[in-house]
Order: C-alpha cells, then structure tokens, then sequence
C-alpha cells in the first residue's frame, strides 16, 4: 500500500475524517493492543524511528502522549505555559501561588503535609487507565469516602444528617408503592406473581409496617442511641415529604451516589491528586518546558511549527499533538480549516470553583464524620471532608466544590465573588453544619477555574452532560479530527469527559492516529 | 445516707433490681459525667481507694473495666482463659493456631505484615466509645469499604454486578409508583402537589423516560465503556425483576447498607482490628493473667472468691465484673441467685463462620474492585475484600462470612463443614465470581466460633435482633443486675449487641454499679 504521507494526511485531515483514519491504520496493518484492557495500551515498538512531536500542555493528556510516544522511539518535546506540571490536576500545598484573572494573588499557607485537591479529587475505581499509570509508577492509592450518611444536608435552612433524608425518603416511596399495590392499581398491569413479590420486598426494603406503612426502624438514624444495659435505641420520628424535597436544589443529593462515575466509595493517590501526573512526569522530565505558552500553531509543510514563550522561540516537529482545551485553542493564532475553526468556538465551559480550610478535624471528633460529602442550598453547594489521616491534628476542609450541583447558576455566581466573601460563604455554612465551629477554619483560598490563565474551566460541557452517552454531533466529531500532522487530545475528546481517564483515553485515539500516519509516511 | 455496704448490695442484687441501683446512685451523689459524650466516661477519681476487683475476660469489655477500675484507683486483676487478649476480636496471623472443638487445629502461614480479622473487622463512625478508646491510645484508623457496587451478587447460578442488581431495582420499583401515580391510583389518599413533587422526583431517581418507563442511563452500569474520541458508552438493557429477585437469600444484600451500623464505609484500625484492645491491654499488662480459665465463682461474705487456672488457684476481691457470655457463664459453677441461673440459660448466640486465604490481589486487577463485600446463595454467604494497601502484591480475602445473610440455616451448616470442605465451598464461590482465580487463594484457614473453646459463639441473638430496638424482657433484664459484689458485662448486655462498642459501653454501667458500691460502702 503505497500512499504517501502527504496524501494520507489531507485523506485524514480533509475528506473521510476519523473513521477514514482508522480505516488507513487498519489498511496498513498497524495493531495496536486494547482488547487486554486500555490499560495495557502500548504502540509497536521502534514506530517513531526518530520522528519528531511537539505535544502542547503537560496536563494528563500531554504527559500521557509524551510517556508513549517517547516509549515507541519518538522524540518528544512537551511545550507547558505554567511553571508546574499536571494542568487541572493541581494539589495546592504550602507556598503555592493562586493566580485568578481579575483577583488578588493568594499564597497558600497549609501546615507541612497538608494538601488541597483544587482540580479532579477522586478516581472511580472503574478508570483502569489512569489507575494503571499510577500503579505502573508506583503512585499508592487508598479510599476516597464519597458518600457519608453522617454528614449534612442542608437545604432551606435545615440541616438533616444524610442518613435521615435518604431511608426517610426511601421508606416514604415504598410506602406509596405499597399503598397503590394494596388498592389494586397495577393489576393487569403487572403479573400477579411479580406484584406480590415485590410488596413482600417492599416491607424489609422500605421498612413497612405491618399496615404497609414506613416505620422508621433505625435505618433514618435515632433520637436516643442505643447504649449499655437498658438502654434502648428510639428511631427518629419520619420527616414529612416537604422536608424531604423543599426544593428542586436538593434532587442531586439524592442521586449522586448514583451516577456511575460517582462511587460510596472511590480512590485517591496517597499525598494528593497531582501524584500521577507527577509520577508520569518524572518518565519525561528532560522532554518538558514550562513556562513555554503557545502563542501560535503553524503548518510548514508537512511537518508542524510552534510559536511560544518564553519570548518568541519557535519548535519544529514532524507531528503535534495538541491538548489544550477548545476554549483556549479557540483563541490561539493557527493554520487550521474553516470547519475546525468553526467548531472549536462556542464549546461551553465548566467554570467550578473550590475553597479549600485548614482546620483541626471537629467533623471527626464533634460528628463521627470521616471522609465524605455534605450538601447545602447555599452558593458553596458541596463540602468534602478528609479521607485519609483519620484521627490526624489538622486537615484540609474542601467547603465549596461549586459545580452546579444544586443550582445551575452557582458556578457563576460563585466565582463571581471576591476571595473573601467565597471564604465567607463557606464559613456560614460551615457554621450551620457544624453549629460554634466555623471559627475554627483558617487558611482558606478559593479556585475559580473559570478565572484561572490557562485553565479557564475545568472542562467541556457537552450536550450529553458529564459522563453521559448522548449523541455528541457533528461539533464534536470535527474537533477528533486531524488538521495534518496535527492530532488533538484532551478530556474534552473522550467519553470519559471532566475526568482524567478522558484524557489519558483521547491521548491514546490521538497517538494511534500519529502511529498511523508514521507508518504510512515510513511505507 | 446510712445504708451499709451489705444492705445496698442485697438491695440491689435481690430487691430492687437494676433501677434501685441507679436511684442508690443518684441517692448517693454519685456524680459520673456522661452529658459530653459516652467516650468521655470517668469513674469519679480515686473512688477506688484501694479496693480490688477482679475481672473475668480480657475480652473488650474486661480490658475497658481494667482501664478505668485502674485510673479511678482500684487493684485489678483480669482472669482469661486463653494464651492472648482481645476475646473474639482476634486477628489472625503467621503461625496463629486456631484451635476448634472437633476439629484439627489451624496454623496461620499469611505472609508478613498480612493479617485476618476473624472476629470483628469494621467499626460504625458513630461508635464513639471504642474509637474514643483508640484515638485516646494512638491506634490509627482507616476507611473499612463496606459496599462496593463493582462487587458481584451471586444469586440463583448467576452473577451479576451489585450496581446492576441495585439500580435496576430502584429503576423498576420507580417505574411502578410513576405507573400508579400516573392512573391516578394514589388520588385522594395524597396530596395533589405531594403526588406532583413525587413523580417529579421520580424521573431522575428511577431513570425514568418520558413514558414513565424505567430506562437504564449508566448508573446499572455499562456493556461498552465510554473511551476516548468516538466511542459513546452504551448501557446495560434492565433485567426482568425474576433476575433482581430471584429468591428471599437476596434481600439482605439489598438491605445491607440501610442498616443503621453497617454503613457504606465504617473504620478500621490500621493493623489488625486487635489493636484497640492491645493498646488498652498496654496500660493494664501487669494486671492480666493469661491461661487463667475460671472455674467456680463464689461469693465469700460481702467478697467474691474466683477458682481459676493454671492449676487450683483463688483470687479474691471486693468485687468482680464478669464479662463471660451467658453461654459460657451457664455453665461454670457458682452462687448465683436462682432468677440468675434461670435467666443465664437458653440465650442464644450467633456461631457465626470465617474464612481467610491469601491471594494475589486479582480482584482489584481484574474487576476494578477495592475493598467491599461480595454476596451470595452459597453456603459462604459474604466475601470481603481488603480495605487497604490497594496495590500491594497480595492480601487476604475473606471469602466467607456465614452468619445467616442469606438464610439463617447457613450457619449451623457450613460450621458443621469439615476445615477442608469450608475452605471447597469459597473457592467454588470464588470460582463463580472470579472466573479462573479460584487457583490463586491460598493458605486458607476458617473460624467457626461455635467451636471455639472460651467464646462458643460470637454473640447473643436477642429477639430483636442485632442492632435493633425491641423490649427485650425479664430474661435480659435480670440478666443485667449484680449478684452482690459481682457485676456483669459484655455485648451481650447492651443495646449495641455483636459490638465492640456494645462491650465498652456495658462495662461503663457495670462500672457504675461498682463505684456505687465502693461509694455505699464506705460511707
């Protein structure tokens, strides 16, 4: 098979699109492993025989492709605008500056050890690629608490333990069910058999009483705790449905364990988030240059040329792969096509914003709270308690993860905010969780994402929503697209969106094309 | 307030019953601070004064009693039968002999550092008094993952997926009160705007399309992962409600983490759940005679006389706490009252089984599962997977936890197993949930409590069950008053039954008894 590279990459580029260059790398026999797992994703070896890429941003998926390609015998240059690594993926610890656009410089302040997740703070343990890079260099993991039935809720001004919204509104469902069971409803609708089966299941599940209605039974939690001797337990009194649902606000809450990416239980790297992209670094190191912003992407001919800082330097290479994020690349001077440049305008932004405490641990001692959410109709929507060092002096307290969550306007009304009265926000509802405590939080700096240079959000928000399986159409589909020797990755470009499984998966799709059009330009 | 030391105890022990205990208390201004905090319990100090106790067990509760009879300025000394501490909070390690009437002893051979909790392994956040105790002697504590939706649910021959098994039935049961509501079957017995709010909630809470219909989105899980560039998740299709309920063995499993106590992450201690009570055991060492198994309690005027081993030997005290299962206590020799004797027969205690073998952590390799509980029809019931060190080489898998989870003739029968055959019925288990790693456990030992020699079960079965509320009778409640000079203790005699906690806290009351005692006598 003897096309030229020339015209493999205009066919790529220009004509079939993505499906027409897997059917080139089909055609010239490249087998890349997957079916072992993505894990185990590896280019033949010996494929870059020299070539030459430049890889804008050392985020997850820029260090991914730099691991891989420089494994396969490329040559690699990562091009980075920050002076640190990891791109979102970023563990604030003490001495580190927090730059925003438009707000006073904040310098972190945590004492030794400390650590504030301000990017991706949890892996479902579902995402074996990320996960198989930090366990291929040695990165420890341990359990990040994402579901806790002690914490609070906190939703039209009450607070209720989670544990007592969610089995009341459980029992209070089955209960309904039972009811409509009991006067016939459903008969003809659903076989006999089955309705008896499941108004028998309904009693434990829902705990029903024997009248079919819900009985709290300890599930909700207790007024008095059951004790030594003869002290008996008393069950809360059940919540009436309006305090269960005062609001649309609270709907997420009960849904989020629910989502598939959002595991009771997921993991975290032991010493903060930025570990793995840390631990791929140290593979690339010699190969990456910070503080080397891209000011334009350029063809030359076949090849690729980069304008960047610092001053004006340029880097030539055979190939690029570029995994800046639409919203930035949008704005950066290039050679692209009408359709690319069409497409990479207007993708919407997540813009969250994260506070971050120091304090001593009075969730552990004053609320048997270890690791875990709590969620408020207040502007700081979610708090995140410590999972590891349980028992510790001090932790790091996340009050606000604004990201929608409960109101879909929060993210921008929040980032809106100065940095103090973010902090403030936070301090209110810490206190309204944890009544006389919230004098306890020092130290607090927020992130909004959206204001952060080279960042400007956390992530694509594509129609589908976040780790969802809709149909993406045809803006999506033009940015998987080659521009050249251009290929393009990011979270943005993965299924996995919002999360560094997406991409660390968009770098592996972008590499097969670049494996692609090496062999076929070898040929 | 003139009551001698003899009259209060015949008081208490004969007359009044436990109630005029705690009113001679009170009578006596005897002021123990409970109001911050059961962990914060405190004889009043020095109110010992001298005065000696001995105690029966160095289980929990023993070692609690020893801890705080030593600080309050009593001489104790603490009676156990077997050659270590900790009673049935045991972890077994390399070279551990279990030893199990009928059977052939076990020796442990887990590799370094590898531990197997055969008695309690997880301890509820809200059980303030045993981590009150480790915080207050350095244990560390980590998270116990006590759910995990990765985790397979082995029911009628098929696995499925606790995430499959778990949002399909709240699809379908979401999608059946959507139904009624719809048919308006529910009109008039509810509020028109409540019936509103509920099948608004419903939609996103049940996945239910605009058919009403309960339409799996991701949340049951994935037949093809979402990857990078092109390739959109597709969900699994729902399974018929005969899949979700295919027998009764399944509903435990959906109940589970509904239970007050057995929360979706609870705690550990970092090392071996035996910790807590070596840490206590460290500050009571000198008191605690091992290989000392009682065999008479007698009283001998207002004191107590204790026959025990090694050998024929006495110890006398002024008083003694008694931490003895009733099963155990029933039948060593004794003054008892006759309401005693008669109260200590016939409690029934839980003989619940384990099993532990050492394996390469394939179950986190393959099948992306870190910690939780796997659950099954088959004998074994309950697999637990290990919480901590994700990643290392091996670790031990539980891979049984028979204590009537799935039906309660599971017990009795699988302890009726011999050691070989346990040990055939988990790697069939294993087998089914992890198809082709059967062949890597090794180093399998199994603990069937009810054959054990000083514990013969691991806890009493009161009628309302683990955890529960209910009135628990004359039998429970005569079982909690002193005879004389001895007071009582253990799980068994508290409402946090099958506990650690439930052992801590009933030492505190019979503690109280004592230092009313003390206090009475020396007026």
């Amino acid at each position: 098979m003897a096309l030229t590279r020339r015209a493999l990459l205009e066919h790529i580029g220009t004509v079939g699109g993505l499906g027409a260059a897997y059917l080139a790398m089909e055609a010239l026999g490249l087998a890349i492993p997957t079916a072992a797992g993505a894990e185990n994703f590896k280019l033949p070896g010996g494929s870059g025989d020299g070539r030459s890429v430049v890889i804008l941003g050392a985020g997850i998926s820029g260090l991914v492709s730099a691991y891989e390609l420089k494994r396969a015998g490329y040559r690699v240059t990562v091009l980075e605008a920050r002076d640190r690594i990891g791109g979102r993926a970023w563990s604030i610890r003490n001495g580190d500056r927090i730059v925003q656009t438009g707000r006073p410089d904040q310098r972190a302040s945590f004492s030794p050890g400390l650590y504030f997740n301000a990017g991706p703070a949890r892996i479902p343990s579902t995402h074996r690629v990320i996960l198989g890079y930090a366990r291929k260099f040695g990165v420890g993991l341990e359990t990040f608490v994402n579901v806790n039935r002690n914490a609070g809720w906190d939703f039209g001004g009450k607070v209720q333990r989670e544990r007592r919204m969610v089995e009341d509104m459980r029992g209070q469902l089955g209960e309904l069910l039972a009811k409509a069971i009991d006067a016939h409803a459903l008969d003809g609708q659903v076989s006999k058999d089955e309705l008896a089966a499941v108004r028998r299941f309904l009693v434990p599940y829902a705990s029903l009483d024997d009248k079919g209605r819900y009985a709290p039974g300890g599930s909700s939690g207790w007024s008095v705790d059951g004790g030594g001797y003869a002290q008996a337990p008393v069950p809360l009194p059940r919540l009436a449905f309006n305090d269960l649902a005062p609001s649309p606000a609270v709907t997420l809450p009960y849904l989020f364990e629910h989502i598939w990416d959002m595991q009771s239980t997921m993991l975290q790297p032991v010493g903060g988030m930025d570990r793995i992209a840390h631990a791929i670094y140290q593979q690339v190191k010699p190969s990456v240059r910070l503080r080397s912003p891209v000011t334009a992407i350029r063809r030359s001919g076949d090849r690729v040329r980069i304008e960047h800082g610092p001053g004006s330097q340029m880097t030539e290479a055979d190939h690029c792969v570029c995994t800046l994020g639409a919203n930035l690349l949008e704005k950066i001077p290039n050679d692209f096509s009408p359709a690319k440049k069409a497409a990479l305008k207007g993708v919407n932004y997540l813009a969250s914003v994260k506070v971050g405490f120091e304090a001593p641990r009075f969730w552990e001692s004053d609320d048997n709270i270890f690791g875990g959410l709590a969620w408020t109709d207040r502007a700081n929507e979610n708090v995140i308690y410590p999972s590891n060092n349980f028992g510790a002096a001090r932790g790091v307290l996340v009050a606000a993860y604004v990201a929608g969550w409960t109101n879909r306007d929060n993210p921008q009304k929040f980032a809106g905010y100065g940095n103090e009265q973010r902090l403030e926000v936070c301090r209110d509802s810490i206190e309204a969780l944890h009544p006389g405590r919230s004098k306890l939080l020092s130290k607090g700096v927020s992130v909004g994402w959206g204001l952060v240079p080279y960042s400007e959000g956390v992530g694509a928000l594509w129609p589908d929503g976040p780790g969802g399986n809709g149909a993406r159409g045809g803006q999506y589909a033009e940015l998987l697209k080659p521009e050249g020797p251009i290929v393009f990755a990011g979270e943005h470009l993965s299924y996995q969106g919002l999360w560094q499984e997406g991409a660390a998966l968009s770098a592996h799709e972008a590499l097969k094309l670049v494996a692609a059009m090496a062999k076929a330009s070898a040929a």
